[in-house]
């Protein structure tokens, strides 16, 4: 964003002491992510920038920061903000207290729903928040040719937005290996942008490959020596503390300051619950702390590289001319964020409440468009009883099993068609979710969103979907032949026009449900929601069955 | 530069084998910048980018590497081209063969002569190269507004470049610390871009206001103090090994892998005989490597940092994706290339010679305008004996002296204008030349690039500074009565239109023909053409006479 001479000139004031700055942080301990020092020092800002590091200079208003420690602002750097089941405005609610100031969001769940519209919806919410929210543009709707979404991204609608957005991960893998030409002008469009990638356990040649067609990014990894590959070919790792995809722990090897240069942090998708009791990317900053990590390699994995990476020049450090993203916490080890700045604005809900209104989410209700009711004919048993998905608890990756390699008898496994295009339903078995008697049933299913449903009877199956297809989307669980949860999703049958705490609670209310039918995964919703992703290895449910990978 | 869909598939058809690369690398060891391990892989090359790193890949042409080194091409971050004394295509046969595959350059000296006609013949020489010669817009010409140079390059003339050129050392530190309206509007339009400092022993509130208005490097730093200082601002540091201002030593203390993401290495300003003698950049890295720094620290500043610091995404590694800008050599310490390529082609004397044609230097001939031969009373003596320029080996900081603090009896200094706008001739007194008898002139004069005279007499300087306005400008020297050394510079009064290595044979003949009048700086000419700058303290010459800063 160009800078007024104005604005240079009251910077420039503020730093020669001729004018007060607008806030000066007094006494705050700051922690130098170039030289690695803590250092006592005034913090001045002028508008939206710090003006001066130094001693004595007067603020029209002054925090006092004694006894805290300054950070600059958190990055999570590849998100969906889509999986909080939120709008962006409460995202932000959400997650800017917590000192995440920047984000890289991916629309790809809702642009799998309603196409660049969900885009412009994102870029228009964007430009409401307090925090620097950047919108890339999902490279892969629908994520494979052969996938049913509700629109299609294809390298002429995503063009025209090639002047000011990066391309978010490009997870058409084989599209890439094989020179697809859609795939390629996408790529080409996006040549002088960041493009961020996806590619789960691809190595070799393949990985060689997605790297010269300018992918530079992963946040896929799930060993250090994954990572080391992908470090080795120059990408960027970006280190996924998600809900489900969960790498962190396995990633610590990578917070070392050798690495801190190419190493980012980033929550991929992040369930509300969990950033109600653990938080959100200051959890993972917290948990590879604890872990005993070095603190200047973790805090520019969360603050300075995803800034470097991206190109931001302004972010990312706690000097003059950047930006005022500022976390105060009264521990550095332990990453509380007491007090936040975001551009120069402290924080508060009343500077929440001071943004601009949120564009209308009204064009993306109504989106469930199943012609009839299901029956329990719509979920029988599938014919075939070797095509089994395990879910592991904890990744993304899922088993090939068979009935007979199964930890315990699979569940009916069903994925029905929701964008109005086919009626499609698609039919497996599933294993882990441990059901006793019962379904679950979810629009959100990634990744075009049809409607997924795993249960022991084709009946419960059957209420729990129909529950769905009446409230506009959302999770349903069916216990009996009662539906004992459900979480209306009603904006594109993803996400909740409701304050994110409100959501939570529903989200808390709805897998005490989901363990009264006897399952036993921490977050059975995001795994059903998961096991359609037709980029993640091993097995998947199709709108035509069971497939391997 | 945007990719095609072409070059894209090409480069994805070598990675997967389907096709043969354009050229393998076989048998490097290629020393990893990322994860600072030393690997052997082939390095599949498909036009101008690296597509695979890995073994066994067919290429329609084999480099035998066996026993070599592979390192990315280095970067010059910061350089004047014209204080090479050649022309761009010049510049690049010079340092290209050393490794150097990219530079940044500002054009500065040629546009105080020229104004933009300098910038756009630079920008179009660029074009010709092999190399990646970034050209930044001088941001001060004049240097301050009190200096007559031969052009004026305000705001209004910069702002076409904006959109594809970075601002190049932006020294007029009193206007930004002032707020001049033109300094501001020109940091202001560059504000998107990366704007280069030029801020020698600035510190406190005045540091903080160039860091605030955008500026985000500096390459005037003598003392890992002062370095510590600017990068505690955020400010990126590139340290000079160039002919007159030498840094590196002084700052080896930086070259630490912790601090490796936020240090470079720059040139500045190199005499073509130190290239012949010790090399360009390559000699710095040695010194470097010789001094036991760490290799990774000393290549990611050489090589990495640069490249991110000014956003290529695409240099600075050899991975796939990446130019093929790869420097072979058979000691990682010594750092001597032996074979190099640039953007995928393999740096002989025949690719040189193959060359797009280089536009016309022509209009920057006859650029010495000085209306009447100077005569003996043009350099008469100072009357004020208080007022000597000290000059100082090795550095570009200059001493306030006395006649009582001298070393050496003080020489006769003055500055001639010689771009047509007066006839101001400035006088006082040089310490430091140990000039026993004659006169040494020069219209490389920074950074108006108006006449300067050192002598021992009045005759002798008037018959120096009469040498050169016959000629079209360069240097000379004056023993007795006779021009004993003479080098024609008729570009600009700045270049020559000669082979770098005959420039280089030149120069060691003046400055035999310097000695021989007593001077034993090392290098005479560039000293002198330092006097006058009118940024660096401590003492200097102008139109108007001595000048204490």
């Amino acid at each position: 964003m160009t800078r007024t001479p104005a604005e240079l000139a009251a910077c420039i004031d503020v730093a020669m002491r001729r004018q007060p700055a607008d806030i000066v942080i007094r006494g705050a301990r700051i922690f130098d992510l170039i030289t690695g020092e803590m250092r006592c020092q005034d913090i001045a800002i002028c508008g939206q920038r710090i003006a001066a590091l130094g001693e004595g200079y007067e603020g029209k208003r002054i925090i006092d920061a004694a006894g805290l420690t300054a950070v600059p602002g958190f990055t999570d750097a590849h998100c969906h903000i889509e999986s909080s089941m939120v709008t962006p405005q409460e995202w932000e609610r959400m997650v800017l207290p917590r000192g995440i100031t920047s984000a890289v969001c991916d629309p790809h769940e809702l642009a799998n729903v309603a196409g660049t519209a969900a885009i412009d919806y994102f870029i228009a919410s964007a430009k409401t928040l307090l925090m620097n929210l950047q919108v890339q543009m999902p490279s892969c709707v629908p994520a494979l040719p052969t996938e049913e979404a509700g629109a299609i991204l294809d390298a002429h609608a995503l063009a025209p937005y090639a002047k000011a957005h990066a391309l978010a991960e490009f997870m058409n893998v084989p599209g890439v290996i094989h020179g697809d030409a859609d795939a390629l002008q996408k790529l080409s469009d996006y040549s002088n942008r960041p493009i961020d990638g996806h590619a789960p356990l691809v190595s070799g040649d393949a990985l060689n490959a997605l790297c010269a067609a300018g992918i530079t990014t992963d946040h896929e990894c799930s060993s250090p020596e994954e990572a080391l590959m992908k470090l080795r070919l120059g990408m960027t790792i970006l280190v996924r503390a998600g809900s489900v995809g969960r790498n962190l722990e396995a990633l610590l090897p990578l917070f070392e300051s050798e690495l801190s240069g190419n190493i980012c942090l980033c929550t991929d998708d992040r369930d509300p619950r969990d950033v109600l009791l653990e938080g959100h990317l200051d959890a993972a900053i917290r948990k590879a702390l604890a872990a005993g990590k070095d603190p200047l390699a973790v805090y520019r994995a969360a603050c300075l590289t995803p800034a470097r990476h991206f190109g931001w020049r302004d972010r990312g450090l706690i000097a003059p001319g950047y930006r005022a993203d500022i976390v105060l916490m009264p521990d550095l080890l332990d990453c509380r964020a007491q007090r936040v700045l975001a551009n120069g604005i402290e924080v508060t809900e009343e500077a929440l409440a001071a943004r601009p209104a949120a564009p209308s989410s009204a064009p993306f209700q109504g989106s469930i468009q199943v012609a009839r009711a299901f029956t329990a004919e719509d979920f029988a048993p599938p014919m075939d009883e070797a095509n089994v998905v395990g879910v592991v608890e904890g990744t993304l990756l899922t088993q090939a099993l068979t009935r007979d390699t199964c930890t315990t008898p699979p569940a009916i496994l069903a994925l029905a068609a929701r964008h109005g295009k086919s009626n499609r339903i698609g039919r497996a078995w599933a294993d882990g979710f441990t059901l006793r008697e019962g379904a679950l049933a979810s629009t959100v299913g990634h990744d075009s969103h049809n409607l997924c449903v795993v249960g022991t009877s084709p009946e419960a199956m059957a209420l729990a979907a129909n529950a769905l297809r009446d409230c506009g989307g959302g999770f349903a669980v069916v216990k009996g032949n009662q539906v004992t949860g459900l979480l209306p999703l009603p904006v594109g049958g993803l996400l909740s026009d409701a304050p994110w705490q409100e959501v939570a609670a529903a989200l808390e209310r709805l897998h005490a449900a989901a363990e009264e039918t006897g399952c036993t995964l921490k977050n059975p919703f995001l795994a059903l929601a998961c096991l359609p992703l037709p980029v993640i290895p091993h097995a998947r449910i199709t709108l035509d069955g069971f497939v391997k990978l």
